[in-house]
């Protein structure tokens, strides 16, 4: 599967399979999937079925509603096509992809979801999901991200997660954890419905709390605009949107430039060096400056430039298996940035700027590849960028350099404002077992050269000029020839200390069990029950219990 | 791999690996594994690595301390083998084990650590691990299994976690959960140390957290013991155990009776049926008298029974996987039962019991077949033996019955006796929705017929007289006819909504991952680097990151 480099880019003018409208505080996303618009050969996504392609549109159109579209205030998400709303996931896309690419699939489908939570949660955008008709699989998990469900009563139209017994496979998209955590539906009816093929309609699916509503076919688009005309009725102000342009960078073979963020393939050595630059320019100090410098806003540019950047790596650079991630440019440029944030959290624009790049660095949390930080004189590693440093696996830091000391800074955003999955901020999760530290890193003094960083324990090493270069080379040599299976087990398990959430039992437990069945012959096997879908053959299990 | 069945039952008379002793308030649990004791052929069991035999005698061991040495307050785990302590599971074992045998022998030994930890936590008894000599992968995880960690300072012996680096494989014993979330070691630290085939040494690990002291050679014995005296300084007054008799059952190709529990093999159709019958006798009212009884006291021998059932049906009978619940007798019986055990819950027998019923339960929440519980009229799912119906995936309960009423009833040990690895109580899990449920249910009614039962939410299905027979064996031929991968992964993703815990998190996270990694190429594959350890061969791996 998909040899052709996938682009995570796109805007409404490219959108093949939605259609996204605003009117006022309403936006409506109507799935619309074009067939033969896929992003490889070998299927055709029938009846609103969708692969990464459609995927990456919808997680656009959510984060072009956060920021061109702050006056919106309740999504509904539909479909266009009759009687169906979405299949969900292609399962011959499944069924003929790599098993790689079924795993970074579902984690960027999760993402999506989170993504919709995130905005419900924080921004409080209303998700409504219309389902015209049937929704299944995948089709019933986004309806589940959403914050309200409503089905047509038509007869036939019904929710269903049909993955287990038909295809043998798990729904991958946080259905199950969302069944029972979020809808908090009673376990054995959860069991009941996850193994019903044909799913439940209207008055069941109800009682058992899977939906909230369901009308008939002739009240049914009367019903939803009720329901979101009660919803928008007390929307604040309208704010006014800024556009999100297009990304622009340089590439060649072993390089990935954008403006604030440059990637390095070193592909003999299957590691890459990632740099965030700060910005040379003056940055805007006011709320009002940095509406209007919109898109080109460092902490927006910057954040959009490394999501672009980690995605790229995880779905087109696979034998990429460590980065080493470094900063380059002014401290205090970073720390005064974060000061204009922290002192405009309240304007909805610097709150989606935060939320973003929170959601940016959870997807550095979530990203299977290996993450060290390198700290030399010249870098960066303060406030929003120190979260870089304490996101990696380990960290790097140059002691006693002839060209001048090497530092971290905090800032009042490493406080609270990126919190990974779990609920954790970084710093929290880092001292867990010394919670007082955290007094100390946040007291008085706010920079630290290497050996304060080494003190308080921010780091993990700190070689000095004459052992740094063979240090790094060796431990980029050593990481680089493990098991690139057994470090992504280990790293999704070191990297979540603490509590767990419905996000990190979404992307831990249920997504390792995902991945599991993913491999096995009775799913993926030449008589496994994906492989064999939709074919004249049978499926035939291993009855062994495993 | 192991065609002969395995036996869960063991007895210090017949340990091959372990030596018990007790003094007093202080047992020595040392190891002293025999080479060629083994379970299966084709490996043996050098420098203290264990396989399943091994682990079946530690679980016995623990076991016996609690019930037949309530005196000991201080569990020293040790080795009598010079300068080594433990090497772990065998690689060998594991490298030549089906996949289906590795995810249980790991689950086995993952509940004997966390029966260790219940023991700690729950009856104070402290353990302490007295590493002699070089603690590596499982010896490790045993290790950080107890309360504290003591390793010998003699210039070699370290503590290490060299999975990762040597097997491609995951510590498979929570060790990397316990490494961050018990221990709370930094992430980058438990990073470098779970990378580092040689581990560390006295000094650092200290440093590190992964040890609580170091001694050399000559003080190592004196430091321990005098460790010892000062925990049992202030030990209550001795209590007298009793002894656990061995579980008596009759076989034949096609069922399992014990006293109180029956298991019948419907081969053909991949099912059991798993009978617990209330006593006929009476039962003891008071603690000398259960104490007088010992093992024959019904919730003990009942549930011990129960337990070898489980662990019988998990490791020898693979192909079964769907058990139907049943129970057989006098309700008011066991909520008799019930209410002793509540009365006298401060008396240590009694504590133990409970405890140990607890675990029971977990263990059945935790084991990879599907649960229905089936109720019709003369059983008694009543106070304990309702949390069989409250573990179970789903139940089916007669209505309507010419032979009169089902029923089910509650007892006070429902409120929190037997809570599961989550920390909830089965009946809480079942309510998430609507918590106000449980004033209802622990209200003044304490029985419940099966309208009532239906309309409270207790049970999924109630079918009358007429649809009985065809719904539970329509419900059995679907339920075994599916993916028992997807099965498992879907019930470990369903029964454990609302909060995680460590525990939850070393059999949902760690283990789904580990499972995941033991399918991989780059472990098991003729390449991998479990297959080839320790053979001229070397490993290679398909560096793509996943």
């Amino acid at each position: 599967m998909p040899n052709p480099e996938i682009l995570f880019q796109t805007s409404p003018e490219q959108y093949k399979h939605w259609r996204m409208n605003t009117a006022g505080p309403v936006a409506t996303l109507s799935m619309d999937v074009q067939e033969d618009e896929t992003l490889a050969d070998g299927y055709k996504l029938k009846l609103n079925s969708y692969d990464l392609g459609v995927d990456i549109e919808l997680a656009d159109a959510v984060q072009r509603i956060r920021f061109e579209h702050p006056e919106v205030r309740v999504v509904v998400v539909t479909s266009v096509k009759p009687r169906i709303f979405c299949a969900g996931a292609n399962i011959y896309m499944l069924g003929s992809s790599s098993h790689a690419f079924k795993v970074n699939f579902c984690k960027f489908t999760n993402e999506t979801r989170c993504a919709i939570e995130d905005d419900s949660h924080h921004s409080g955008r209303r998700y409504i999901a219309a389902l015209n008709g049937t929704a299944s699989g995948g089709g019933y998990e986004l309806a589940i991200a959403c914050d309200e469900i409503y089905l047509v009563d038509d007869g036939n139209s019904a929710v269903s997660l049909p993955e287990v017994p038909l295809l043998g496979v798990l729904p991958g998209t946080g259905g199950l954890t969302r069944l029972v955590d979020k809808r908090k539906v009673r376990r054995d009816r959860a069991d009941v419905f996850s193994t019903l093929a044909e799913g439940l309609k209207g008055k069941r699916a109800k009682e058992w709390g899977l939906i909230d509503g369901y009308f008939p076919t002739s009240k049914f688009q009367e019903s939803i605009d009720a329901r979101v005309k009660h919803l928008v009725n007390n929307a604040p102000a309208a704010e006014q949107g800024i556009k999100l342009t297009p990304l622009e960078f340089e590439t060649t073979d072993d390089s990935r430039d954008y403006k604030y963020v440059k990637v390095k393939l070193n592909r003999e050595q299957r590691y890459a060096d990632l740099t965030v630059l700060a910005p040379a320019d003056p940055q805007p100090t006011t709320a009002g400056q940095i509406q209007e410098l919109g898109a080109a806003y460092w902490p927006l540019q910057a954040y959009r430039e490394l999501d672009d950047a980690l995605l790229h790596l995880r779905v087109n650079e696979p034998l990429i298996g460590l980065v080493c991630l470094r900063t380059e440019g002014d401290a205090e440029t970073i720390l005064e940035i974060d000061k204009t944030l922290a002192a405009n959290h309240d304007h909805w624009l610097v709150r989606e700027i935060i939320l973003y790049m929170a959601r940016v660095l959870r997807r550095l949390d979530l990203t299977a590849k290996s993450f060290f930080a390198v700290v030399e004189p010249g870098s960066c590693f303060a406030g929003n960028l120190l979260e870089l440093l304490l996101a990696s696996d380990r960290s790097y830091m140059l002691k006693d350099s002839e060209e001048g000391d090497a530092s971290l800074a905090v800032s009042e955003l490493n406080q609270g404002a990126f919190l990974m999955s779990n609920g954790l901020t970084r710093m929290q999760s880092r001292f867990l077992a010394e919670p007082e530290k955290l007094d100390e890193v946040f007291g008085d003094q706010k920079t630290f050269n290497t050996e304060e960083a080494e003190e308080l324990g921010l780091i993990t090493f700190a070689p000095d000029d004459l052992d740094w270069e063979d240090e790094i080379r060796v431990a980029i040599e050593e990481r680089t020839s493990l098991s690139p299976d057994a470090l992504t087990g280990m790293e999704a398990s070191l990297r979540f200390a603490g509590p767990e959430t419905m996000d990190t039992k979404i992307y831990g437990r249920l997504t390792a069990w995902q991945n599991w069945i993913f491999q096995r012959p009775n799913a993926v096997g030449p008589e496994g029950a994906l492989t064999n879908y939709g074919k004249p053959t049978q499926a035939h299990f291993d009855y062994k219990r495993t």
